[in-house]
């Protein structure tokens, strides 16, 4: 794979402000350790996904530290921490004047910690879909850190689940306040087609089957049930796909996509899992993650 | 108390970056729903620390929204969501037109969601230290989600415990590579007062009772106890304090503080409180958080 | 309408930046006019559409402009100069400190010269689809002058065509390059689908039939024929969409969209109308356009 | 010549915006088209003057496109497209990774496309003023795309005409708001010597004869005749040189230029040709442009 | 006098910038003095000119101090500490929440400190040429702090002389560099001439008669003679002011500048003094500045 | 000595600005003199110590100037003009294309001119200090120019004075502002350890030795008396000094630091210096500096 040509050179704005924000001033420890060249280790001492390469590197490639960092494993690879005696594995080595590798070091650890953590995570449940025998999407949302959203994104494509919409620019949801607004469903997706154009999709929040159809009547591209509890939420996105195929629609609505979203954990999902549902997400990926521990020891 | 007044308005340009990080380009939403007045409510769905007052409220305020925001609650203050039948309780109002509290909702609620987060699990260690009668203090680490540092050490600060050295320009930490570079410890130390001054101070990272010691007598402000289990730990810290007022050192050492650090969570800390012990530091604050879920409704 | 929610306050740095270029050092004229307050009309010179207030108003009160613009006219609203005797309308009245008038001055007027050239000539081909009793979208492209993208988006919006994707980050569109790096369509469009997720459309760039009916089997969510002639596009586009409800697709794939592109302008539009084409998309509106003068006069 | 000297590094961060403008999260179609190296080609479609190296350059050395650009046609040199059978001429060649190829692309052809668009309607303004004879300047405005200016001027200098002043901080242009405010030509003209001191020209903006003489009697280095008509125009220009070159005023009055503007363009330029007219300013030029259509093919 | 005009807005991000730089993260004083609406007195214990109205209200007003300042004298008005008894004496009033007057006291104390002295220099070079009946300009040079040039030129201009070129877009200065690389004093001169036209002054330096006689031939507008001692100077200048109105020149050649150069202080400048010399240029003015000492005491 | 390693490369973005301030549009200049590859000699005109090797080198290094700067001086190493006749001194060699070399030049200078001037200072003040036999700092302040404050606190640390506290977020004063706010001293300081932690020192600003002895008991790091004149301070802080180490004090407070502020300039320092003053701070040191002259010179 390659998810790392997802991050573009775009992002070296954000890196030199991240650096800056762990040196506003001077770095007196650059000082006193001086400017050879060392090596570093970069270990890992949880079971984890291995993960954000992109910024890794550019973190400290933004350093000017001059020799290549060697990376070890695959984006995304697994790393066996329990395999290994002593309880960490060296993931990656990079080389460099060691005032720079200092200066990048907790900058690049705490990016690492937490996409992996989120990786991690992610895989975790993109796997109970697989044993599920789940043929939809498990998702995340927007409730990232903010400033920090593209990399948590990207951990959840890393882990292999779908990163859903980055912004507000991105894809349209609805909701209640959309609706009251304009007087209906129907309105509120007219309004918003008519500024989104053909390549924004439109998805619309539905607190029941009936505002289920009419969104789906109304064009939506994705109808999202909010807050139904597992099973009543499998029948009614049942229900919807039938609907969607049936004769009474204009033709095109048959690709309409059911999604659940509200209170879905690791611990409730399997009960969402149906064929029926296109996409479960969660916002408990980015808000309850154990990060990953990882460290940078100057070895030679 | 008024922790709010940390913060202070040079954090502006970190509000415009976060929310434009969520509209790139254009609010389809707020195109939809107008700009009418309205009023909404921001709830807690989970016992948590009130917190963040400041950058929700300055993120708010940045879009425009006229009219104040009222909080229910004070900085720091517990909310007991157990205590409501509707397991969520409104925290504050906030009126504005529409579209503009929608363009803020997201952000304003993932900074909440995080801080608090932090502020809360800060402040049942906080309860913990307290309950076992321990003085010294439980700090943080660095160990911060990038671009997001003062965030994350204000939750700090309000849930009670230290927030430990903001960056690499406001305290020296000297590790085991500084000392290689310079020689020893006592060198490095020199070196570290050479440009620090008198105004900033200086941690040693010690791996035993002969380098601590050696930490003392250069000058450091503080000692660090690194990856000392539990026991040994408060011995070696009764140790150095003992060393620290004894005849040998020249006057003024008597100061010094000892830090714990390395692999302490909420489950092993106990281990760690002692008079000799002046602070306990846990990475663990920042990176195995549970986020606290809140809602913006829009009501009338 | 209310287009002009579409732009939120995260445009403020722009309008900054764009001031800046324009005064870089001192603002010697500022010092000879002198601070008193005065007001100005905005007039127009050209028939147009009335355009850009959000820009304009936001302009105006960057520099602190306390009294209000009044706007004469409706964002989108047509300004007949040709009924005028002066051949010149005041489109709006704006109040404030004659120093900060003309400081604002050119970038107010060059935004709106532009923008609404943009409208106007957006406007012509939305009556001439009209006209011809076109049902679906005429389209501009990425074809933008760098850094004004949002501007000139925004005024093919206020004249009533589509915006097309903003950018790389919000639609995918697979040329022949993604093509040959993938080896086929079908993996082209797998691969796209795989970061993408399901809240990011794919369009597949086709030249030929067989290629369009790979790019629909694939799933692609419009495709786009390029460099077709007239007749050429409009058959092959009613061949696709016959192939697209028949059958032999999995279901779906009713909806899928045809976009015709390439060398297509005012003069050859005509041809391309068709049920068939979803879309018809042209550089054109934003590289052949004539601004509309617009002229600010100091008052009284 | 050398014009891509005029653009110093300080335009990078323009360029890492303009980039960011396009990609503002993921790049989904770096990721799915790899980034093996591969060279692709420039090619003009339009009779146009070859432009904006340094821009284009830069844009695409911007994203790290190691190995180097090759132009085949010198800055400003005519690009004859109807000698081409295929009516399209490679302006050079580009080699790199193909992923940042394609990120760069779309800006760096927006760049291309409107500044050779203005340096070849500029260099036709240029051979028509040989053509007549003319000795005098054809100039530029400020009515630029807010953001974009330097590029649009820098179009106008290889083009062969005049760029006329940067911006507000580069020339003082005093106009009837300056004179009311201050009471007369004269006492604004000198307002403005206090401030601009020696280095800064300072320009009036006269609707009279009289006023222009009250111009150059205070010492203005350029007097604008503003919507004189053609004929009318020359001979007032023609008095007022007269008038410079007689012995009523204090030397080193004799240098004052004249500049004819206001309703100038392509078709009406002639009647303003005349030994007496210094400088004949057009909006026009930045207001009418017909881009210039370039492409860039990924070819092996 | 209204110089404070001279200043847009434009400078907002310069101002957030240096709130910034004293206030990287917390501001630990803002916490124990709490937010209660104080005033304070702005104290000047110099003699010196009142200066820089502008960045100081703006700094102060950035903070949000609701309150508006009172300044006591005019922009440039001489503050005579000596007739007061306490030596010092209060020039303005501020009134704000006193966390807010605490973090802008640094910056807003530091700039008004050097662009007091500059200012206070600058006049007493002003007084001097007028003593000595000097009617040509006494002007700084770019020698100024990085990024802070428009405050010390605007301290030049306050004081009451020439703030010479503002930067190397804004006049063309042609050294021997230039010379060389071009062929001759002539060839350089047309060269800046094609790319700065008609609105960008030219002046060359020059080290012998011969150069400046060249350089008045070719067209520049003002000629530096470059560390020409005093009478030498002198008599240089009085025969290039001869050469300028004779006979041999085009037309408009009388109005060539004449500048002294190099080496020259307030100890010697007198022995410049003269009516064949235009200009009087000393990098001295922004180089040996005595800051004018300023407090700020919060009183009630 | 290593001072230059104190800098880090997140001074980056600064260079960029500073380098815009100077050509904000075009670099006319460098059309004229081309791009050849040039060397130039860097001469200084002043006894002086050398100095800003960081800033210098990266400044014209971010001009892509290829070929590195060579220094023939070590940073803070006496540069002694008198020695040569010439009256100059080639500090460093610079090669790169002759329109970079220019670019940067008066950027580089201006740096470099500032920071040597203070470094110089610095040193003066330093030998004294060491000619007296005092043991303890002499300082500066934050009374630095706005946005160059680490260039001028560099040239301290390289002159071999401290550089005192960076900012407000790195050591905590009190002064009589807090104390007022808070009720007591003792509660000031109580509040300002709550937030600052065990990682921040505490400085109180005290006007009598009461005030001094209660700022010692409440836990301060450093106490200043602010304009106690010479003799006074001296006996002041000798009883202080005995204070903190007399029995009544709870262990640690022997190492509080007695700083002498207020008033103290290069005549009258030597009054100050005493083994009970540890610390004596001057703004002097930044506001009334001779800059050093540099120049560049382009030679072949």
């Amino acid at each position: 794979m390659s998810e790392n040509l997802l991050l573009s050179t775009g992002v070296k704005q954000k890196i030199i402000d991240w650096l800056s924000e762990d040196i506003p001033s001077f770095d007196y420890g650059g000082h006193v350790v001086g400017n050879e060249v060392k090596t570093a280790d970069l270990f890992c001492k949880k079971k984890a996904l291995k993960n954000n390469t992109f910024y890794c590197t550019s973190t400290l490639l933004s350093l000017k530290i001059l020799t290549w960092i060697e990376w070890y494993y695959q984006e995304g690879e697994e790393i066996d921490v329990d395999k290994s005696e002593s309880k960490r594995i060296a993931v990656a080595k990079v080389t460099g004047p060691v005032n720079k590798l200092l200066q990048g070091e907790r900058v690049a650890l705490n990016l690492i910690a937490r996409c992996s953590g989120i990786a991690t995570k992610a895989r975790k449940l993109a796997e109970l879909a697989k044993q599920h025998g789940y043929n939809g999407l498990v998702a995340g949302t927007r409730k990232t850190t903010p400033g920090f959203r593209i990399v948590e994104k990207y951990g959840m494509l890393v882990g292999g689940i779908d990163g859903h919409r980055m912004d507000l620019s991105s894809m349209i949801m609805l909701k209640d306040n959309h609706v009251w607004a304009t007087g209906s469903i129907t309105k509120a997706v007219e309004s918003a087609k008519r500024v989104g154009g053909f390549s924004v999709k439109i998805e619309v929040e539905c607190r029941s089957l009936d505002e289920a159809k009419e969104a789906i009547q109304a064009g939506a591209d994705i109808v999202m049930l909010d807050n139904f509890k597992g099973k009543e939420l499998v029948s009614a996105a049942a229900l919807l796909k039938e609907y969607c195929c049936s004769g009474d629609l204009s033709s095109g609505r048959s690709g309409v996509l059911i999604e659940a979203s509200g209170g879905i954990t690791e611990n409730n999902i399997a009960e969402y899992f149906s064929d029926s549902v296109d996409i479960i997400s969660m916002g408990n990926i980015t808000q309850d993650v154990n990060h990953i521990d990882f460290s940078l020891k100057v070895t030679h």
